[in-house]
C-alpha cells in the first residue's frame, strides 16, 4: 500500500511557515503538536543575563562591541585558533569568507548539504561543482573531489554533515596538490574534533552557525575561525562593508555585524557547551545500543578519533529490510507524537533554485540520492531525558514489527 | 597655511575601529572624547522591555516569530503600506530585493551615497551606472537618470540622502517610460514624507535601516516596505534562504532573519519615533536660524511638502566665503569637543573597491565631487538640548571670525 502524503505535508508546512516564520526546525511536526520535538533552542535562563542586558541598555553601545569581542575571545580559546570573527549568520560568514579569499571560477561542494552552503557560492558569482559523499560518514568524498578538480577550480568547500567532521587530511592534501583554497561550512560542527583535535583551524577558515537550532546559539549569528592574520583582518573589515575605518571601502563587504544582545546570549551559553556535547554523545550511545539490533536501521559513522557534535542524530532506514522508507517512518513516528526529519532533502542540485544543474548531475550523485531516500534525523535536544530516547527506540521497534504488514513507501517528488 | 591631518586621522580611526568594531558613528570624534557626539543610539530603557525579554527566554522561540510579526504590523500601519518585512540589515534587505526582482544588467544609482547601496548591486552581479545628484537636495538628479538609461538598464536605485526623499514623481515617470524597476535605499529615511505622504510605498519597494545610528533601531536590522503581495511573499521566502517551507529553495536567498530580541527593541522604540522626528525638525530649525546669517554656510534643501527625517543634519561649507573647507571646519570643531562628519566621502566611484570605475567617471560627476568638498554633518541626536545647538552654532560663528586669519584647507586624498 502506498500513501501519497506529500501534498498535505507541503500544505501544513507552508501554513506553519506563515505562522511562525522560518528557522529550520521541522515545521510539520511542531504544528502537529508532538510531545517530542526534534530540536529545541538551548538558551540561558533570563536571570543569568539580566544584569548585563541592563548595563548594555545603559551604555547605549549595542552592536559589535565589548561583548562581541569577549565572545570571540572565548571562542578562540575554545577552538584553539588565533581568530574568531563573529558575524550575523553562518551564511553571511561564508559569503564574506569567499569574497575575502577572492575566489574565482568554480568551487567543489557536496550536494548533500543545507542549501545555504551553495547559495553563498552563487552570491559570489562562483559556479558550484557538485560532488558525491560517502555513504558511511555522509561527508564529501575526497576521491570524488580530486576527480572533479579542473583548471577553473579555485576552492573546495567541505561540510560538517550533522556535526561530523569531513576527512581533513585527504582534503588538505588535495588542496595542497592543486593549489586550491580549502574552507568549511561547519554550521553544525561547533565542538567537533578531528583526530583528537578541536575543529576550527582546518583549511583557510571554518564557519560555524549560532542559529537557534545549533548547540550554541546567539539568537541568530555565526562565527568564522581562522589562523590567518591577514584573512582575519579582511573578514573584520568585510563584516563592516569592507570599510577599513576611513569609509574608503577596500572591497565589497556587507553588514555582517553581530548585535551585542546576541553576543551575550552566546557568551552565556558557551560555558555549558562541552557538557551539552557530552550529554548528546551519551544519548546517542543509548540510541545506538537500542537501535543496533533493529533490522534495516544503521547509523551515520563517526571515524575513530573524531568527535561529532551531534547537532542532529541521523539513522539510515533501509526500506526493504525495515519495512518502510525514511519518509514512511517519519510519518508513522509523527502520528505517535515523535518528530523526525528527512534531512537534507531535496539535495541542492535537485532544488528549484538550481534547476540549471539538474540535467548535468542526473544519476551522477548516487550516494547523495541514496541518502535522500534513507536518512532520517531523530530527536536530540537540550534537556532531553534518557527515558525519551528509550521511548523513541521502543516506538521504532514496534513500528517495524507492524510495518512489515503495510509497507508505507512515500513517493518522492518527481523532478 | 595648509595642514595635512589625513594620516593621523586614519591611524586614530583604525585604532578605534579595532577597539570597538564598526558602526558608522564617527569614530575619530568618539575617541577624542568630545563633549558633543554627532549621533547617539536611541534605545528604550531596560525596564520597559524586561518583562518581554523574560517571556522570550522562557518561550525559547528567539528568531523571526511573534515579536518580529508584531513589529512588522506596526511598521505597516506607520508607513501605510501592505507589507513590512523585517530583515537582518538594510544591506541584506536591498540584496534580497534586487534578487527577488530578478534584476539584470545595469542599475542607475548615485555615487554620493553610503557604499553599501552600491555593494548590494555588486553582490547581485549587477553593474552600477553612477549618476550625479542635485546640489540643493543632494538627491539623485532625475535628468541625469534619464540621460543614462540604456538597453542594459533594469532598474533605478534611489537614495534618501540623510533622510531627504528623492524626487519620486520624476523618478516614477522615468521608470514607467522605460519599463524599469524603481527601488529605494531609504536607510536614513524612516519617517520621511513626500508631498505630504509617508514614504515607504514608492517604487516597487523601499528598504529602511534599523542600525544603531538610525532614528529607530533594533540593534541591527532593516525593513523592506512594499505594496506588492507577490514581491512580499518572495522577500519573506528570500530571508529564509528562498525556502518556501519544504526546503526546496525556489531561488538563492540568504539568512536575513531578524532575532526576536532585536524586534522587541524596535517595537519599543517605534512609539516615540514621531516625537523624535518632530524634535529633530525643531532642532534643525534652530540650526538654520542661527547659521543662516553665517557667510559661506548653506543647507541641504528639503522641498516644500516633503519631510526629511533628519537622520543627519548637513550643511555646505563654502571654503572661499567661510574661510575654510568642510574638513577644516570638522578639524577645528573637533578641537572644541564638537563631533562632525564629512559625509559621504569618498563618493563610491572613488573608493578602492570600485577602482575599475574611477577612470570612467572622472570629472563626470561634478556635483558629487562638489558635495564631497563641501558637505559637513553636524551633531543631531536623541536627547539633544536646544542649548547644545546654540553652543555649536556659536562655535561655528567664532571659528569663522578667527578662521579667515589661518585658512585650513585639508588636502583630499590623491587618487
Amino acid at each position: 500500500m502506498a500513501i501519497d502524503i506529500s501534498n498535505s505535508i507541503k500544505e501544513r508546512r507552508i501554513r506553519f511557515e506563515n505562522l511562525i516564520g522560518g528557522e529550520d526546525v521541522s515545521r510539520l511536526e511542531v504544528e502537529a503538536m508532538p510531545s517530542i520535538p526534534i530540536n529545541r533552542p538551548r538558551i540561558p535562563e533570563f536571570w543569568t543575563i539580566q544584569q548585563e542586558y541592563n548595563d548594555l541598555f545603559s551604555s547605549g553601545i549595542i552592536t559589535n562591541s565589548k561583548y562581541v569581542r569577549q565572545f570571540e575571545t572565548r571562542i578562540e580559546a575554545y577552538l584553539g585558533v588565533r581568530h574568531a570573527i563573529c558575524v550575523s549568520s553562518c551564511t553571511t560568514g561564508l559569503m564574506l569568507l569567499e569574497r575575502s579569499l577572492c575566489l574565482t571560477g568554480s568551487v567543489i561542494v557536496p550536494s548533500f548539504t543545507f542549501p545555504a552552503t551553495v547559495h553563498t557560492l552563487i552570491w559570489n558569482g562562483l559556479r558550484p561543482i557538485f560532488v558525491d559523499c560517502e555513504s558511511s560518514t555522509f561527508s564529501v568524498n575526497p576521491a570524488e573531489v580530486e576527480e572533479n578538480v579542473d583548471r577553473d577550480t579555485s576552492a573546495i568547500l567541505g561540510v560538517y554533515i550533522f556535526g561530523n567532521p569531513p576527512d581533513m587530511e585527504r582534503l588538505e592534501k588535495i588542496a595542497d596538490r592543486y593549489k586550491l583554497k580549502l574552507i568549511f561550512d561547519a554550521a553544525h560542527g561547533l565542538g567537533a574534533w578531528y583526530k583528537g583535535k578541536p575543529c576550527g583551524g582546518f583549511g583557510q577558515a571554518e564557519v560555524f552557525s549560532l542559529a537557534p537550532t545549533k548547540l550554541l546559539t546567539s539568537g541568530e549569528g555565526g562565527v568564522i575561525a581562522t589562523n590567518n592574520d591577514c584573512l582575519a583582518e579582511r573578514l573584520r573589515m568585510g563584516r563592516n562593508y569592507g570599510n577599513p575605518g576611513n569609509y574608503d571601502c577596500e572591497f565589497v563587504g556587507l553588514n555582517g555585524r553581530m548585535p551585542e544582545l546576541s553576543a551575550l546570549l552566546g557568551l552565556k551559553g558557551i560555558d555549558s557547551l562541552e557538557e551539552e556535547i557530552r550529554r548528546r554523545e551519551y544519548l546517542v550511545s543509548i540510541y545506538r545500543q537500542e537501535l543496533e539490533p533493529v533490522k534495516g536501521i544503521t547509523f551515520q559513522q563517526v571515524k575513530k578519533g573524531n568527535r561529532c557534535s551531534y547537532n542532529y542524530f541521523a539513522i539510515l532506514v533501509d526500506c526493504d529490510e525495515f519495512g518502510m522508507d525514511n519518509r514512511g517512518l517519519q510519518h508513522v513516528l509523527g502520528e505517535r507524537g515523535i518528530s523526525s526529519r528527512v534531512y537534507f532533502y531535496p539535495p541542492v542540485h535537485l532544488q528549484k533554485a538550481y534547476r540549471g544543474y539538474y540535467r548535468k548531475y542526473k544519476d551522477r550523485l548516487p550516494v547523495t540520492d541514496f541518502l535522500g531516500r534513507n536518512v532520517l534525523c531523530l530527536p536530540l535536544f537540550n534537556g532531553m531525558e534518557e527515558s525519551t530516547v528509550y521511548q523513541i527506540c521502543r516506538a521504532i521497534k514496534s513500528i517495524q514489527e507492524q510495518g512489515t504488514k503495510t509497507v508505507l513507501r512515500i513517493p518522492f517528488k518527481q523532478k
